[in-house]
């Protein structure tokens, strides 16, 4: 395959504009905002560039849609999607930054960071002996790319991991892995669940009370999308002690609503979409890498399955 | 080497009896406390196992003293030793302890755990990127086992780890090791200063303004010894920006006094000696390890070098 325009529209143009100058490509680029794009420049372009996209625009003509996100629900979810139109995400460093993030909170909960900086406030010298990672089992609902390296990290650590995914294929890393519908008796076992799990019509509130009234007391972590998990249901469950503690990092409604319950709660950490961050090298490196095995014809590790939705 | 009759002093004693009598060793045992030991207990011992000791003992008649912790100053620091006397200690799973313990606070800096949470008081939705480790340099005072273990966990996602020993020998998981006076100009590039020292008349405040004048807005982590630290210096380090912010777990004097400026320093994050807690199975696993190396004229991978002090 042959691209010779391409567009970009991000907040990270000017930034991936003079990164990719440097790589000196015999390509045409245009680089706009989504308030200038016309008609005229989705006709020019052969690959369109972004983090997300507006549901009126028309990709028939362009050859190549590429995400700079991991998650392509923005382009996906509820839109019919043209299968001649090849559809590829950024993946790069997403899985070593949601396995440092999610360590980060397993750490400071084993490592009772709350309780002694709360003894230091109160010049209390009281030693409680830190769990080890050892010691702790975790499920990981998605086995793919991120929650695999997720898996990876963990089992550095030797701890028990457990995955759930459509097919319960079973993956290096994982001690099992379940089908979404097996229910394993070890889930009330579990010390945390983490939630990996993009946005598609398959996932939307897949984590909701059925599952978490197998959980007793776990640490519940969502670095996937917003939606594929319940919040009325996971606050009951923090009530209930279903879960003992939440880190949040997406959203049904991004960026979180000011009248969200969620603020409040005792037991939940927000951080506002900040686990996979990309940043603009890391962009431009995947997109010229992605562009290279593109027109070399060479397999795309990036692609997304339409069907599937991720 | 024949270990017949063996003595325990330790508040541990009870939960070690109870484990230690599963193994049916063909020894006899005194389990008892400080108070209660006497002269005939020690003349009567090959083997006294404690995790600290009376300056007033006389080892000379025992053959054998292992120490329940891996610091084994309070049997030798500014004390003379009789070379007869085998010294071991217990390091089992210290390593790992010690290497969670820190890698939970460099990820909890990395993370923005801070920042966050007081992002959330304030329902504030503020994005910030989190650092990554694999863009992180670490320098780790001490490489022996501790030290080589941290430095093999960190190793693990790319840090960048550099050690100081006294020989300046080099070893696996260091990019470089240096001898304690080398004064390498890559102090300033740390990004976090981990202590591992073990306290002998040789390391007491070896960390000082000498070390402290060299960095630049460091993380700074003891997991050693309190003593090897000059509190003042490091109390002047941290007002003047050389250290960021200290997480100590060890101190000059333990419990931490409740007068020391420590408790009340914005920057300083106190757990009260739990990096590195030995547990009455692990101790006991140990212990039998040992007892059976010795016993069978093994090498001892955990016997004390006296001269060195550890």
């Amino acid at each position: 395959m042959k691209i010779n325009h391409i567009l970009f529209v991000s907040p990270l143009n000017q930034e991936m504009r003079n990164l990719i100058e440097d790589y000196k490509l015999d390509k045409e680029f245009r680089y706009l905002t989504e308030e200038e794009i016309s008609e005229e420049d989705l006709d020019w372009a052969d690959a369109f560039i972004s983090f997300k996209t507006r549901a009126s625009y028309d990709y028939s003509k362009v050859k190549w849609v590429h995400s700079l996100g991991a998650g392509v629900d923005s382009f996906l979810f509820r839109k019919k999607w043209n299968d001649d139109v090849i559809l590829t995400r950024t993946i790069c460093s997403f899985g070593e930054r949601i396995s440092e993030y999610c360590l980060s909170y397993i750490l400071k909960d084993l490592q009772y960071h709350d309780q002694f900086f709360q003894q230091k406030a109160e010049k209390h010298w009281k030693p409680t002996t830190p769990k080890m990672l050892n010691d702790s089992k975790v499920m990981i609902y998605g086995t793919g790319e991120i929650g695999q390296k997720i898996a990876q990290v963990l089992s550095f650590f030797d701890v028990e991991v457990y995955g759930v995914s459509w097919s319960g294929e079973q993956k290096e890393y994982f001690k099992e892995v379940f089908t979404v519908d097996s229910n394993s008796s070890l889930m009330n076992k579990m010390n945390y669940l983490i939630n990996t799990l993009p946005l598609t019509e398959k996932t939307e509130h897949l984590i909701n009370k059925d599952i978490f009234s197998g959980l007793s007391s776990v640490g519940f972590i969502n670095v996937g999308r917003g939606e594929s998990v319940s919040e009325l249901d996971l606050i009951h469950a923090l009530d209930t002690g279903q879960v003992r503690f939440a880190v949040l990092d997406v959203f049904q409604e991004e960026p979180l609503s000011q009248h969200s319950p969620l603020w409040q709660h005792p037991n939940v950490m927000i951080t506002p979409h900040i686990s996979a961050v990309t940043t603009a090298k890391e962009a431009v490196e995947c997109f010229v890498d992605t562009l290279e095995n593109l027109e070399k014809d060479k397999p795309l590790s990036n692609k997304v399955d339409v069907k599937k939705g991720f």
